[in-house]
């Protein structure tokens, strides 16, 4: 299922320096020469088929884990991809700094016959990843890659994010209801539609979000506002109303004058309910002293007879503020989040970052050949960017990751490359290095149960993926927690979940920093 | 210029509640008994008619002012309102806690039928408005002020945040050059799409975000990435390819390796593009300390002769650090903020509210009568949420915004009832009072020139505003910006701004108030 505010093409949202530099490649010839209609006028370089990993840097909320999500949205992107005739007119009318078009005609052409030709590999949604994992890994000519860049990031980045709020939040919910409010605050339309989807993927249980519940098949849960009780002459009269109108439906929102004489309404309105045959579902409280004002309602419901009314609370709550309430005893079961969890308050944005890992001319000499055999004939370059700090250099390769477990969950993360490291994963024993200290190794037996986290999604442009239904991707998330050690998922000072480097993969990026660092780019 | 990602039907986006509640209102036959084809079956209870009014509590980034956006994102949502076939079948689906349905059809055949007939007043967007200001206006059927509740919030709190986001940018940023280079790091696609729009109006001159430039207008800028350099054997022969494909477009990011030597890399390139007739329109700094990487940048620069070559910095930008740059005397005009701007870093979400301020039963006993005298027949029931904290008592009232002015700028804004205060209003003196401190009280003479905010968008559903164009708009922004004395607007400890109550309208709230703390809602 896709993302439907995603189904038209959308091509052109990207950043511009992704088309001039798609053009760059075009005009200097390291375009693919196999799409149809390629202009005939560019110089002889050879086509460059390049390897784009899409990674964070930093567990977001200063947490010790990440919640993959986006998967199913990029999907739907990739499988709209394409330049309008309208999208086209709009790159002809741009101008240089001479007043002079910024295209030739000829790319133009190009980009309206361009048909996405990539293949890509992605950690499904739904899992648990750490830095440095790449989420994503792109494949193929280097000018289709970089179109992709900033539409995958956007994403892969936010979907994540609101994903790995929503698991925390469940983390510390236990097993009571978790419903998402957050439309009104939410950053636009799409943000409110694409957080609803993550919240619930995450391990909401609805959303108030119509949309969404009619879009995503999620859920959705809806009591009152003030306005309701604000519109009648008395809260009685309000509460008896709403109960009478829609008696199989009713959780009442208590607090709009006086929050504990509006519970003493409310149950006045539970026992109209009864004797009609139906139930008071639940009551609201949206401001105030949580943990005090639920513990009194409980007490007046409990007394009333009320036992089964649900207390349902709201008001800017996040993890934080639900642990506190559950410590002090807080007598609501029912919790419903709004702002903070839909713009990820405490950190509104995810670093994922997408950098080039490997190029080459790319080898189409005899297309009736195999093209498997084609992939090994020409070596790969490696890439990696540099940085003063450590945690930012990039690491090079056609990277996968492989996940090692027990029968008690997940031990570790080690990341290799697919070609280089192939000898070394027939060994006996695999080494893993640590990227920040290359003197903190494991080793693995050959034995060992794991799992390869990349799945194939688009080979050659076509999508080979089987994509999980929501409830399944939802379910993905809490086996995947059930797998991680409690210290990795505690909110302060979390374990950090052990990710390394496959030991050929850790030497070919030493040599790589040694050889940029000692001027070998000059 | 509507926002072209909403030229769709999305009724249904919005909470649950609000379909509730305007079931309830149907169901108590409190609904408008002239749309076509309303059901017949209902009580026979008089429809409400109400006014609701949109605003928030606090300026959001500690600041003095917020700008106001959201206004042409509303109109285009109100425009295309309606409620499809497949939003009916999903209502129909859903089912209360009996497993019955939660909606009965002639609801579903009334909201079918549903036309919007809702009188919406508005402060034109990039306005600088203050809290407890209604930004909106919306009066007419109860149901239908309900339905748009959320979408309204929705659009007026992201587009005023990111608004007002830019706007404390262009303040530090002087006439500096500033680019919007978020997307990839926004809150889904139409966060993005509409953070660029926002980003251009609060006095932004460009963004890389290239379907923004093509739906609304808005010059685009970028630049490569640090993948191009990377793609090439050598960083000169990555900057000499860059030059030679596109001479009249060229700043290159000089830091994927070393910054300064990426420098001397640029100005080679410099000199072969200057004998070629095309100069070297800027280097792009994107990690490292931007001070004094700018500072021995711009020194190689101007040694080797390109004085006129830009030097343009991004890294997680903010208001905070370009100030900082700037007082370190960072020899940067041209700034790319992207992540901290797009999704409002510090303060993610903006807290606008839509409360309920006045309700009547509507009077259209004689259809043939003049509308204007059927408004004021019946009284207004006026109406208030009560809150613990002064800040969080809402106002009631059929609002309207005063604000008055001299020649140096604005002096003070008065929020007054546009039947309670008419004949204050008429008087010699009118007096304003704090909202939070009614001994706090200003005068002004019937000569103080003033202007009031709020402008007629809707009248009966149809639309009477003319939308000015986004460079209309971003010009307001700047011109609104000036009328703000410079304590307003600076970002330490910022001047409050005076914000009171005309005097019947204070009174009528105190009233309200008092009526409310006795139990007079009993």
């Amino acid at each position: 299922m896709t993302n439907k505010l995603y189904d038209t093409s959308l091509s052109l949202l990207t950043d511009l320096y992704q088309v001039t530099m798609a053009y760059g490649y075009w005009k200097a010839g390291m375009t693919d020469d196999r799409q149809p209609s390629s202009d005939s006028t560019r110089s002889g370089a050879a086509e460059k088929e390049a390897v784009f990993n899409l990674y964070f840097r930093k567990n977001p909320f200063s947490g010790g884990f990440t919640v993959s999500g986006g998967l199913t949205n990029v999907i739907g992107y990739i499988n709209n991809f394409g330049f309008s005739r309208k999208d086209l007119r709009y790159l002809r009318s741009l101008t240089g700094s001479d007043g002079q078009p910024l295209f030739e005609e000829g790319f133009l052409t190009y980009l309206a016959n361009l048909k996405l030709s990539c293949d890509i590999d992605a950690i499904p949604e739904g899992t648990v990843v750490f830095p440095n994992e790449p989420l994503l890994r792109v494949r193929g000519p280097i000018l289709q890659c970089q179109l992709l860049e900033t539409p995958l990031l956007n994403l892969v980045n936010f979907e994540s994010l609101i994903t790995t709020k929503a698991a925390r939040l469940r983390l510390v919910a236990g097993t009571d209801t978790l419903l998402e409010f957050g439309l009104r605050r939410a950053q636009g339309a799409d943000g409110g539609m694409t957080a609803s989807r993550a919240a619930y993927i995450g391990g909401f249980d609805a959303t108030s979000n119509v949309l969404a519940g009619k879009l995503y098949d999620i859920p959705v849960r809806g009591t009152h506002a003030h306005s309701w009780v604000m519109s009648f002459d008395t809260e009685q009269e309000a509460f008896d109303t709403y109960a009478e109108m829609m008696p199989n439906n009713v959780t009442l929102l208590v607090d709009t004058y006086d929050t504990l004489e509006g519970v003493k309404h409310a149950i006045q309105t539970g026992h109209k309910l009864r004797q009609k045959g139906y139930a008071l579902s639940g009551i609201r409280l949206d401001s105030g002293d949580l943990a005090y004002l639920s513990i009194e309602a409980r007490k007046l419901l409990d007394a009333a007879g009320f036992t089964d009314t649900a207390i349902v609370a709201s008001n800017d709550l996040d993890e934080i503020i639900i642990n506190s309430l559950k410590q002090q005893g807080a007598k609501i079961t029912v919790w419903g989040v709004g702002t903070k969890l839909v713009t990820a308050y405490d950190q509104p944005a995810l670093g994922g970052v997408y950098k080039l890992a490997a190029v080459r001319q790319a080898n189409h000499a005899d297309p009736d050949s195999d093209p498997a055999e084609n992939h090994t004939a020409v070596r790969w370059d490696y890439k990696m960017k540099l940085s003063e700090q450590a945690i930012k250099i990039s690491t090079p390769g056609i990277q996968q990751v492989r996940r090692f477990r027990d029968e008690r969950g997940f031990l570790a993360d080690m990341i290799f490359d697919e070609e280089r490291s192939a000898d070394d994963l027939n060994e006996a024993t695999t080494t893993m290095i640590d990227p920040l200290d290359f003197t903190k190794r494991r080793r693995f037996e050959a034995d060992q149960p794991f799992e390869d986290l990349l799945v194939p999604v688009f080979r050659g442009g076509e999508q080979v993926y089987d994509c999980p239904d929501i409830h399944a991707t939802r379910a993905r998330v809490q086996e995947q927690l059930a797998g991680l050690h409690p210290g990795v998922k505690r909110f302060v000072n979390p374990h950090t979940y052990p990710v390394g480097l496959e030991k050929s993969l850790h030497e070919l990026k030493t040599e790589l920093i040694l050889k940029l660092r000692e001027g070998g780019r000059e």
